[in-house]
């Protein structure tokens, strides 16, 4: 049985875990440091479809698939499925699952829905209300380029502290005795340190992520030395080192053992990605392939991962909104 | 402790209930026939903020203060909120629950959230994880309008069957031992009958209502009698007519304990209203106030409330995708 500890984190007792999971991406991914680790690869930017957004649902419906498939399931042997993504009304989940046939529970976390939908899917096996539960996310450049920023075509420039949205998707399905154990969820508080530059989200979300990491600790009582990795969504290169200067404040020092998804998922030196890898298929289709390859492996067997969103839409940034920041933490081990 | 029964329906065996809920309104709505039940009325359309965007959040904030009021609760005594709205990237839900520094479990459930995010409440309350969770959702009519269909001073010009979004906002705190009892959940799964028409709303989520009920009815083995009331959240009066005949289809007769919150919060001869009222904010509205208050004194003793949405953006419509729809349902009683 679940049960709170502390103010903020949730421990779980039950033997709740991830059983498969599987992350697919596209070509500029796939050419990164992580290429080989995808499950699958698309080298199609529309996928076969007529539209990006149809593509984005794809990446989804591909991903789930695939988990599915390495755990020998049909899609009606999962009870629930727990989904969103960048899209307005996160039309990304709806197309891409909606044939399955499952209860849905559609979700809005940005780029922290990973980790958001994980917490969930988790809650609901761990309290024997699902047998088995999924969680699902995607983001694909084209589609949110268009929608956050400019048409494609006009070409937009990007300084530095600029990232570049992952084509790319990851699927987790959750069952009790799953391998890789979930431990804690912490849920996020939203937090808003007054960043506005939609050019520099990865610093608009470090505090969030600072923020939760530190009530986890406190909950917990433990230090970051105590896991393996302690992995964040997309705070890229600008926002970790935000990060870590947060936290050195109060005299926590992740330095050593902190790794970002947008920071893994290209090389330094691809083309326009500057600070890294954003959008809710970055830390989806790392963690759902490459992290949990290397847990199930034994070279992780401890980690804490915490994605991180920008809870902002166009219009709030037009309106002169702040851009707040959410992170929602994941304890696993193996 | 919750248990699945049948296939879709949780029941709920924990004393898990709602202890307090506000529903708060817009002019137009003062005006229909639940004028005098709503909580608050706030007659100036941008609530004295800058921005249509930032009423709709105020009226999130209004209306989750209000029903933490009433239970005489500061915000730190809930753990968790869990909310969603209509708007890109669910901005009303950000801006208006921020400042109140609670874990914040955003959802994207389309008009269907109000159910939603009250089966998720009541689920980490069940389960242990909450002693008080909030559920909060609203709309507003100018924000949708022009986010959804056309600026307000285009004067667009609609058909009957078209739904005029409510302007309001409801928010529930569910806790063990929580006066109104909270039985049952279904979760909605997407249903897609080919719907396209945006001017008709309610027909595209009739066929996820009728999914949804005759679901939970199958779990449960009980039949639309066994019910003081069946509230849909905003089908309207098209899309009730339509719930009807699909459901005499499966010689389901509901159209003696069935009201829809859209066809009760206007008269039908308000101006430009048609079919009823819509949004989140509709069945928010009317089930946090209305509803509640008639269940207080005991005028429905034993009620379903299942909140529908259309799953749809303007890009996915342009794109020529049907208009799906979900459907969530509580089961609730004193």
């Amino acid at each position: 049985m679940a049960k709170r500890i502390g103010k903020y984190t949730v421990e779980f007792e039950n033997d709740t875990g991830i059983m498969a999971a599987a992350g697919v991406a596209g070509k500029k991914e796939s050419e990164g440091p992580l290429g080989e680790e995808f499950d699958k690869v698309f080298t199609d930017t529309k996928m076969n479809s007529d539209s990006w957004e149809q593509a984005e649902s794809s990446l989804q419906k591909e991903a789930l698939n695939m988990a599915l498939q390495k755990a020998s399931l049909q899609p009606d042997d999962v009870d629930y499925v727990f989904a969103g993504d960048l899209l307005n009304q996160c039309i990304g989940s709806t197309f891409g699952l909606m044939t399955l046939e499952l209860p849905f529970v559609g979700m809005y976390g940005a780029c922290s829905t990973m980790a958001l939908t994980l917490s969930m899917a988790s809650v609901f096996v761990e309290a024997g209300i699902a047998g088995r539960a999924s969680a699902v996310t995607s983001s694909h450049y084209c589609s949110s380029e268009r929608q956050f920023r400019f048409p494609l075509e006009y070409g937009g420039q990007r300084p530095p502290s600029a990232q570049w949205t992952v084509t790319g998707a990851g699927a987790a399905i959750v069952t009790k005795g799953g391998e890789i154990k979930i431990n804690h969820i912490t849920t996020g508080r939203i937090v808003d340190l007054g960043v506005t530059d939609q050019n520099n989200m990865g610093g608009a979300m470090a505090p969030a992520a600072a923020d939760t990491l530190m009530r986890f600790l406190k909950d917990t009582g433990t230090s970051p030395t105590d896991y393996d990795l302690i992995l964040t969504g997309d705070l890229g290169r600008v926002g970790s080192e935000l990060l870590y200067q947060l936290l050195e404040r109060e005299k926590i020092d992740i330095r050593e053992n902190h790794k970002d998804c947008g920071a893994m998922i290209f090389y330094e030196d691809q083309p326009e990605v500057f600070a890294g890898g954003s959008g809710c298929g970055c830390s989806a289709s790392v963690f759902c392939s490459h992290i949990i390859n290397r847990m199930k492996k034994g070279e992780l067997k401890n980690i804490l991962f915490m994605a991180t969103g920008a809870l902002m839409s166009p219009t709030s940034c037009m309106q002169g909104e702040n851009i707040p920041g959410i992170a929602h933490l994941v304890h696993l081990s193996v």
